[in-house]
């Protein structure tokens, strides 16, 4: 693969925001959503910053998107609230229904916010730690569009990645911050050892047989994932539990789609209504001004400062690889590979947005 | 192994009862105490029913344990609270903690409760299916006395087995109920293997400079375990994230003791200060009376209909196993290894209580 070209984050969101605003997205959900992008780009998670909008142009063209969706309180109390999200993109009603969570937690010390008839909604983490901002803890969860999942003595899958988001406030560190799909490992990774011809561990993926696939290219047409843990014998059967519970809370909670039955029960819907799950704690419900990130401080400097398996490897912290990221971005740019930046400029030119990435 | 004799859960719960009688504890925190670890043993969770006396005698005989304990509640809101064990067991203010959260949540559609300055408390899931006898959603986590489970890239333990038990109703099907250690197996499978002189597989268990350990008489000498996903490769850094996770919920939030570091900051201490936490959910603040409900039956028929990988091998959903252990426990009894009557012969005539298990 060619070398990749940096820009600025700054740049990459006005290429963002040209794009969205083509696509007839409102001023200011172009403005939300371009932000939660381009900040899991600053974090290194490359597969749902900017990437994502060759997905979302797929969508688009497949008549799965309402680009100027309405978001709704269908339900509110003084700690909870149900939204809509008006079959649109999942990251303005994320950050509308974190935000209504935080609100609600500053007034009583909790606050549980899911949304229905939404969509992708980019990095989990980025909405967890619109929480730790305020002070609070975070946590959101989300189901995905198409399952890719298998559970633990399954031969199809059933759930998608369903990640877990969980941040919480330091003081003199940043937020701790975990986000993780609850696979044993992302798709992309089995994607990229099939652009480079490697093979991938028994373990990451399946066959529709349910039985190991350890050729990287053969993972890729079956697209079953494992769950984290892996084999039964290494307890894939908690990672099962766990992407279970993730649907739980993010689907069958707001009254979302279960992926894994979207067709059967409803062929012809217009739009995937996918749902998420947001909570923020505010630690001075339990604890004096400042305890809590004081021993969370506590905790992190004795995990770095542990014995090490390798003293050439640190034992890093959730968060950690994260925050070296956007330190490095920030400062060199972030990478932009050949491909994407092709299909980049497709995407603009079909819709007739500026290409701002010419080199 | 000599067989294992059986009695029924109402014997052994008065055998429970006599022995924490006899310590001193008072008859409320005798029953709920009894109640809690015979639950255990219904559900098939052997290592954290009537077994765990033995550790408790260990405590008691350290001096580490109050057997009167008082519990107070230190910080109340209406959605919230922080309780104070009193040093004592964990299972008496585990189940005031939830009932507290129960009462929370019926008011507001949420309540969460966390706890300081408690122990062990026995089977996280027990607490969680607490919340669904009341219709709710339960969510129980717990610190660990003793750290057991090794970071990834460390080579020492600094957490505990974390377990995090998420209870869902359903309708026509059991409650949904995940209950899971962090680690990528119990201690306990070690100790079997151990006991049968078997191997185990690279990926459970480390040694004092974090390498895979797979003699299990070795790793039992270290007590190291990995977190779940077991090796760097298979992402052994999100169980050992989701511990972290759980110790950020169970010991720094309610301002327990982080146990790793128990030693250096409090060697004098008297008591553990193992923490827990709690957490309500009303599914009806989002949803329609039963829709929740219906949908999770539908998710859980869709489960356990889909394709297998071995045809005689059923995909179960969690809760599913431990279901099957009450109907036959119920019926048949539960068993009691010889080493275990031994055990609790020993326990009971060290502190003069009846021995009821006489075969």
């Amino acid at each position: 693969m060619a070398a990749a070209k940096t820009f600025s984050a700054e740049l990459l969101s006005r290429q963002v925001s040209a794009i969205l605003t083509a696509w007839g997205m409102p001023p200011e959900q172009v403005e939300v959503t371009a932000r939660v992008m381009i900040a899991a780009d600053l974090r290194g998670i490359d597969t749902h910053g900017i990437a994502t909008l060759s997905l979302y142009d797929d969508f688009r063209r497949w008549g799965k998107l309402t680009l100027t969706p309405e978001i709704k309180v269908v339900r509110e109390s003084p700690v909870t609230a149900l939204l809509d999200g008006g079959g649109g993109l999942g990251h303005f009603p994320g950050v509308k229904a974190m935000e209504l969570a935080i609100a609600k937690c500053a007034a009583t010390g909790v606050g549980v916010v899911a949304v229905r008839n939404s969509n992708h909604y980019g990095a989990a983490g980025i909405y967890a730690l619109q929480a730790v901002e305020r002070g609070f803890i975070g946590v959101s969860t989300t189901g995905v569009w198409r399952p890719g999942v298998v559970p633990t003595f399954g031969a199809e899958p059933m759930f998608g990645t369903n990640p877990i988001a969980f941040a919480a406030p330091a003081r003199r560190h940043p937020p701790f911050c975990l986000d993780m799909a609850t696979s044993t490992v992302a798709i992309g990774k089995v994607k990229l050892a099939a652009l480079h011809g490697e093979a991938i561990p028994p373990g990451w993926a399946l066959d529709n047989e349910g039985r190991a696939v350890t050729d990287a290219k053969n993972a890729m047409k079956h697209l079953s994932m494992t769950p984290l843990g892996g084999t039964p014998e290494m307890s894939s059967h908690k990672g099962y539990g766990l992407g279970a519970m993730v649907e739980i809370l993010s689907t069958i909670l707001p009254g979302a789609c279960f992926s894994a039955t979207r067709q059967q029960k409803n062929p012809d819907a217009e739009r995937y209504n996918v749902g998420q799950f947001f909570l923020a704690l505010d630690p001075k419900a339990f604890r004096g001004e400042g305890e809590f990130e004081s021993d969370l401080d506590d905790m992190i400097d004795a995990l770095h400062a542990m014995k090490r398996a390798d003293p050439a490897q640190p034992v890093l912290v959730p968060g950690d690889p994260e925050q070296a990221q956007i330190a490095g971005r920030t400062r060199d740019g972030i990478p932009v590979t050949e491909e994407m930046a092709r299909n980049l400029r497709r995407i603009a030119e079909s819709c007739g947005a500026e290409f701002l990435l010419e080199t």
